[in-house]
């Protein structure tokens, strides 16, 4: 917001050593702009901006940076202000930067943590990853059924401080067992002297530490809640995830299935970050696997050469004819993807898809086909490229783009279908490869329908 | 959860009419399960279950239902159990219907609306679409600096019913005018006989009414919160958006540039729900745009016709090449339409992405034309299928692979940029759009070399 504003003034003042002006602007500022000025600063300047802030606005300022900025700092700085970050920061995030860390820097961090935090750490490392362990926090408070309101408050201004989020209040039995979640608002609107046993409806949902990642997203989002409990396989409430670390989740997702609708293994970090060998090497599995199987137009081509050399004019419509399978292939499979993923189509639905993409394919076949025939046949008027078979030749191009189309469309929406029914991700039939998959075939289909129009006259 | 597990129960207590227990088993169950079960029945029990539950459940659930499904209940239920339910909608989930009905009916639900929901309901819907005030609903706390802890938590407990979160409550000046926002847990773990002025800090983030959805996205996802307030063009506190609605912008907007990427138009609808007309409307007009760029392939190949003629076994590579060029080019250009819409990748990066896509494109080109030439060359031993310069073919088509490669990388990387630039959407330049621009010039790189390689053996 004023990041960039201020940007050189800071760096005049870092400059001349004029630490109390920084300390004052600094007081200001919300940690999220904090952090978008620091990761445009050199890593020595940012050194010294964050011995300049409060311990605890430090460490939440330093939860907004990206990992990669994260660990190049932990590097530059002294090993004080080390503990002093990674003790203040919360554990869920805690989590996510330890999870990118070499083990050899794991151990030497947790080293310095307190013993309560180590415990915390070490704790929630254990969880597996992508699990919804990594992503919880355990600070949340929890209270009893048999206390009131005013109790309830009470207990809250006590120990609240170190609860992430005091949106949700937690009932717990004597042994942990989570019993009900609570709203704060629930509990804010009510008298005082109201039982918490009054307000609880014993009706909650809950997260379990070992779910998949996803299964929190697709909870928090069927449930429009900001945070949700988390509980072993006793029933016992281990931590709450907040909805801002879904939303991460969700979006890595939908980068990962984007990357692979383009034909790429997912990069898993970010584009300008990814070293080139890794880019490399990820692109070229794929577009390695995608040209061995392109190979078999050439032998599909092979094939028809005798045609191809009676009817040279054949093979100038050849890259026309593979790209229109190509098209309306990537367009059917990434709709459906895209629709599977959203939870908008599921497996039992592909008979309905199938109707529906039979239909669009003959119509949009019959659009490419009406353009194709018009193409060569009025052209014919103008020039003497197409011989004097041009009606025929037109007629060729438009029934092969019909069933060109239509042989795509109902590929590009059907392989989202076996590979999900196979356990396969469906965002890995990717463009690239349906269309590689509708080339041979739109060759076949191609010359074959040549063979019949055009046998005793261009052949 | 429970859904699929009673549904059959469910029907057959419909089936017998047996009320009392219907209202019994709902009683227990959340909104949101509710709303997966009732989508799953005929429209006519879903009227049914709906004047089961206790009126204010009704509105909840009705909230979690999509709005087809919304639509369908509101015009077989009768009027009664309308305005019940739209009266008890929140504001900004009334808004989102509203905006999906024909005029005539959103003119016939706003008269059904008790006078304080009417001029809500209107007041929301003046608001362009889009903007934020669509998003927000104008249900919010708001206290002054003056008070205390003590007298902020009465007000709360006296007025809070309606607000649609107490998450944060706001500060507000006697003219409306916002001037902090505090988490509830600032108010909670403080004394009860702190002044609010001493809590707060006047450094809050907003939004403004008049903002575009994805800015509201973007401010989300920055701060890390649940909850933004929303002013007017003078400060004035009108609303707050909460992260649910942000959510399902985000979601839209990334199904938008998945479709694009993809190569169709956005549908705006789900897929099964999307009729076929505009499904295949929305499908034929990139497809029938791209076809007649394609078209330009078959005025290339025309020029090589004599090439061809010379040495049909060069049309049996086109295929080949020419997918080769288009599936780089679409792994190129979703890797930075993604990157931009994570604002990973910025307009001023284009040099530093250039770069990182030339060496990418020599090291992919290098190894498909690697593969290109093995397959040729060695196969030549086995077959007499590419005459006796089957070494020079090998080397045109080893050549062309890696000219087309680091081509469609560069224009695949490259257009989205372009289109930034001009102001449009970078999805739009989809992996069929890639794929077209770089068809043409590979059939050119390709002749080229080929009559360069093969003068006077095989041309």
């Amino acid at each position: 917001m004023f990041g960039n504003l201020l940007e050189p003034e800071i760096r005049e003042l870092i400059a001349a050593k004029n630490f109390s002006a920084l300390r004052d602007v600094f007081a200001e500022w919300p940690p999220a702009d904090l952090g978008e000025l620091i990761v445009e600063l050199p890593v020595t300047e940012q050194v010294v901006i964050f011995r300049l802030l409060p311990r605890e606005v430090a460490g939440e300022t330093f939860e907004y940076l990206d990992i990669d900025t994260q660990k190049a700092l932990l590097q530059a700085m002294g090993q004080e202000d080390v503990v002093a970050i990674i003790n203040e920061m919360s554990p869920d995030d805690r989590t996510a930067l330890l999870e990118e860390l070499p083990p050899a820097a794991v151990t030497q961090l947790i080293r310095l943590l307190s013993p309560e935090e180590r415990a915390v750490a070490q704790a929630l490392l254990n969880y597996p990853e992508d699990s919804v362990g990594r992503l919880m926090t355990p600070n949340f408070l929890a209270v009893r059924s048999a206390w009131t309101v005013r109790e309830t408050l009470d207990f809250i201004r006590e120990y609240g401080e170190d609860s992430e989020t005091l949106n949700v209040i937690y009932v717990t039995d004597e042994r942990g067992k989570l019993i009900d979640d609570m709203r704060i608002r629930e509990i804010l609107i009510r008298p005082l002297d109201t039982p918490v046993s009054e307000i609880h409806d014993l009706n909650f949902v809950a997260l379990t530490v070992t779910d998949a990642q996803e299964t929190a997203v697709e909870t928090f989002k069927k449930y429009d809640r900001n945070t949700l409990p988390v509980v072993d396989s006793n029933g016992v409430m281990v931590g709450i995830v907040t909805v801002d670390d879904v939303i991460d989740v969700l979006e890595e997702a939908t980068t990962e299935d984007i990357q692979k609708i383009g034909g790429t293994e997912a990069l898993d970090d970010p584009y300008l970050e990814t070293p080139l060998r890794s880019m490399v090497r990820k692109r070229a599995v794929w577009l390695s696997v995608l040209f061995l199987g392109e190979m078999m137009t050439a032998s599909a081509m092979h094939f028809f050469e005798g045609e191809i050399q009676k009817a040279v004019v054949l093979a100038v419509f050849v890259p026309l004819i593979i790209s229109s399978g190509g098209n309306s292939g990537s367009q059917a499979s990434t709709l459906i993807i895209r629709a599977m993923a959203l939870g908008e189509v599921a497996l039992r639905d592909w008979w309905n898809v199938m109707k529906k993409e039979i239909f669009s394919g003959l119509c949009l076949g019959g659009i490419l086909g009406a353009l194709g025939f018009s193409r060569i046949y009025f052209w014919s008027f103008f020039t003497s490229a197409y011989g004097e078979h041009s009606f025929l030749l037109g007629l060729t191009v438009a029934f092969t783009l019909l069933g060109v189309v239509l042989w795509g469309t109902i590929a590009g929406s059907m392989l989202p279908f076996l590979l999900k029914r196979l356990g396969a991700d469906p965002a890995t039939s990717s463009a690239p490869f349906v269309a590689t998959l509708v080339d041979v075939t739109g060759l076949i289909i191609y010359f074959t329908i040549a063979t019949a129009l055009l046998r005793g006259t261009m052949l």
